[in-house]
């Protein structure tokens, strides 16, 4: 059985500084915890299949979403993206730091392949 | 479908005070995000089919675990309790608030159904 252990959040968020790139630090249900510092614009996409759960950890995390207003979230908000929906995550901070769940099988880029792509996240 | 939002989680917690008693506040692939209001001991259970992830929203939470030692969960630190696992939630502060994530068909009180359990879950 899987070791069971404290996880703290900020700390995880020490080991690493690239941006956009979802490091995984839990697994519960066949759904990952996943965390990443983002900072900038990501690009459109959507999950066709896989809704996205987002928290914001530290920062300010603007969500803009197709034919919708913009969402906003500061330190302790979360919102969740429901499967199918275009949005593009993006900071107008230096950084922000996000924990993100959603299926193992989401990839960040939802129907694109291209740089931003991360397809084999990293654990830690 | 389902209006996008913000969820503030401090907000939310103000909302109401019972203690053990979960309040969902958001559902992402079958699962559901709910918040408890904790205090004091409450009882030993496990779920045969289900994880639970335990955040820390505020305070400190203690998990005891059969045949383990407890793991202590400060603010912003998680963990996740595997299926089938034996625990005892509690606290040694007046108050410790939690976010926890696991499927809908989760009963709080596990294999037992006596005064803890909750079995409709107010949103909130």
């Amino acid at each position: 059985m899987k070791e069971i252990k404290s996880i703290n959040l900020r700390e995880k968020f020490q080991i690493f500084n690239e941006k956009w790139t979802p490091k995984n630090i839990a697994a519960c249900n066949g759904q990952l915890v996943k965390i990443a510092k983002v900072s900038g614009e990501f690009i459109w996409h959507s999950h066709a299949e896989e809704d996205e759960l987002f928290l914001v950890i530290k920062g300010h995390l603007i969500i803009e979403l197709e034919g919708k207003k913009e969402i906003h979230l500061q330190e302790g908000e979360m919102t969740v993206i429901p499967k199918g929906t275009e949005h593009k995550p993006r900071t107008e901070e230096s950084e922000c730091w996000i924990m993100m769940i959603e299926p193992d099988s989401t990839r960040n880029t939802g129907q694109h392949l291209n740089d931003f792509s991360k397809p084999d996240l990293e654990w830690i």
